[in-house]
């Protein structure tokens, strides 16, 4: 076996005063039928579980590699972990990432103190274009899940929950490319094996739940989910084989599903999550797993999400929780009409955010114009009525 | 003194299984001058820190008051902390809000057990009738921050800063009515009284900042803030009391720079603040007080943020921070000037998020049309170099 549960001791040692142990909180609504935690890894530092293995990977280089310095291909979290761990042992880095990263993502990796080099084109560009840096220059590659110290970093994570919540009965745990949880579960299973350790994917990068089920690594051509950071094409190696050994079962959830967890943890807990951090708390909701009654610990990964993606994704479970609502209605062209519809939406205690008149439609009549009129709504039963009340009044809703 | 030690750490033990013992985190971000921590009750159960003082109040009443039930008469956290605190303790509680309050505060309310009764008009008429209420049933009022048990409730969150922080230097915490600094600053001062304890209010509602000046307690007529969690008109008596004695300094912010205080938790830490949650830091990352190189508390104080609301202020402060900006442009109303524009921009690494074109405006030529486009920027220097290039290719941006 590649992996010693005494390496996990020592990263834990390693990792003491460097990464926080973040706090495990409970989220009873989540869902009412089990009892749910949530293991923060978000409220980590650079915002995601990532700095664990990568800081404990660049701590055991030996002299010679930490003066040669570190390379890794990243486009997230993975960057600001080994972008701070190189910085804290007091070594170079250099990040490659494909020249289309977001902004925020880039300007974090260079604040956290690594030198960046944007390869253009995507993810397996840069990758390339890393593999012959660390040839040409001899840095040590630092690989996002597929190597044992890595995975001992993040197995730390499991030691905490231990600790933190002895009474545990279940861990649910995110799946990229695997790091994450064959360290949590290696650790986990060694020393309790009773406690179920269970997997989430998203259903649009399924690459570990289809090699699990298939027997053998498989390589998706495409991948397409909100939680890009566990959106990986193929499982590692090592990862796959902890997985298989340790790993009670895995699920997938859409992004539907993982956008409605987002929402949750934000209004519910006060936490931002990105996607990929809130699968796990997706699979608890949508009751993906045999969790009713138990005490479960959902691991919430990461909460590194652009707001202007996280507002998108708020209004999109807001529209599909029934909270958020557009009435398209053909008006007659002539004073009084909007506050026609403007009173008959008070009246039913819609709260207007915004009127878009459209005067170029076929579809309304010659002589009358086109409004949509947004406004926050309480659920569906909300919007019902606001319709009914806007039909009683002789407006055209087209919608 | 109305207020006893002891009291605070009764209180301590009767919250003990029922109070979360919210986490410390470190905020380096914040202020790289100073030493910050969070101290985060906006993940206290029900969101913020009014479930103590609440929880307190109502577990000391007698048999006969328990029995009569409690009202209370709030639009926000406190509802939430009473009605959650009835709730646990067995008994009845009726919450009066004044009929305008949001949605999801109302919701949240009768989630946690309560009666509510909605009183059309203001927080002062929602208030006349709970005392109306009152008189009527005997039920006891559970004061949100004028009575020396909800003080010390609120106080058990100074006993654990110290033992969580016990080398903290300054602790910075938002004042509403005052009763969470009142129990916080005389637990402090009472233990370890070099610690510094600070008050932050909204510039838009300065009462106690306005009565500590004075030396007596001042009544506003108009308050106007977006952390509507500590916009108080009068401070309470006990409260100004104790300030006056305990408190060493009292600060206000401005709404904007509560917004960027409440897009740095989201953005930095993860965490959702509601804006009267948000001053304590606003008031940290914008030096206005005498924290340098100091080890400092800022108290988070809670997250009960509408979503919609909260994008509302995450667009204001990303627009103030020069990361969203909208070029208006006149254009000749003919092929191809559209998407002129969008590869300017997009040369220049701009990320277009809306179109719109605005066909009656008196400025723009007769064959011409006005368009508004929204974008993602880095900065202010960003948005400078997209106008130039726009400018060099001929496009007449007019604002």
């Amino acid at each position: 076996m590649p992996l010693q549960i005494n390496e996990i001791f020592n990263a834990s040692a390693v990792l003491k005063d460097v990464a926080r142990k973040t706090t495990v909180i409970p989220a009873p609504k989540i869902n009412p039928e089990a009892d749910i935690f949530l293991k923060t890894e978000n409220l980590q530092l650079t915002g995601s579980f990532k700095l664990r293995g990568a800081y404990y990977k660049i701590s055991q280089l030996s002299d010679e590699e930490k003066a040669r310095g570190v390379i890794a291909c990243s486009a997230g979290n993975h960057a600001q972990g080994v972008a701070l761990g190189a910085t804290h042992n007091g070594i170079k880095a250099l990040i490659c990432l494909p020249a289309g990263a977001p902004i925020s993502k880039v300007e974090a990796t260079k604040g956290y103190g690594a030198d960046v080099c944007l390869v253009p084109g995507v993810y397996d560009d840069a990758y390339a274009k890393a593999m012959e840096l660390q040839k040409e220059h001899g840095y040590t590659f630092v690989h996002p899940f597929d190597d044992p110290l890595v995975i001992a970093g993040q197995g730390t994570i499991g030691l905490e929950i231990l600790e933190q919540m002895p009474d545990a009965e279940a861990v649910i745990v995110p799946i990229g490319g695997g790091g994450l949880i064959a360290g949590v579960a290696f650790a986990i299973k060694t020393l309790r094996p009773e406690i179920k350790v269970y997997g989430v994917q998203s259903a649009g990068a399924p690459s570990m739940f289809q090699s699990v089920k298939e027997g053998h690594r498989v390589h998706l051509d495409r991948v397409q989910t909100i939680a890009d950071g566990i959106a990986v094409k193929e499982p590692g190696e090592l990862t796959f084989e902890l997985i298989n050994q340790y790993v009670d079962e895995i699920v997938t959830v859409t992004d539907e599903e993982t956008a409605a967890a987002i929402l949750a943890l934000l209004e519910q807990q006060k936490l931002v999550a990105e996607g990929a951090g809130a699968v796990a708390v997706a699979a608890a909701m949508f009751n993906k797993l045999p969790i009713k009654g138990k005490k479960v610990v959902c691991l919430v990964s990461g909460g590194n999400v652009d707001v202007t993606t996280l507002s998108r994704i708020v209004n999109r479970g807001l529209t599909k929780s029934g909270r958020k609502y557009s009435f398209i209605i053909d008006l007659d062209d002539k004073p009084g009409q909007l506050s026609g519809v403007c009173n008959v939406v008070a009246d039913q205690g819609g709260n207007i955010q915004s009127v878009t008149h459209e005067r170029v439609n076929t579809a309304a009549e010659i002589n009358g114009c086109t409004v949509r009129v947004e406004m926050d709504t309480r659920d569906q039963a909300h919007i019902d009525s606001i319709r009914q009340a806007l039909l009683a009044s002789g407006f055209k809703v087209t919608n």
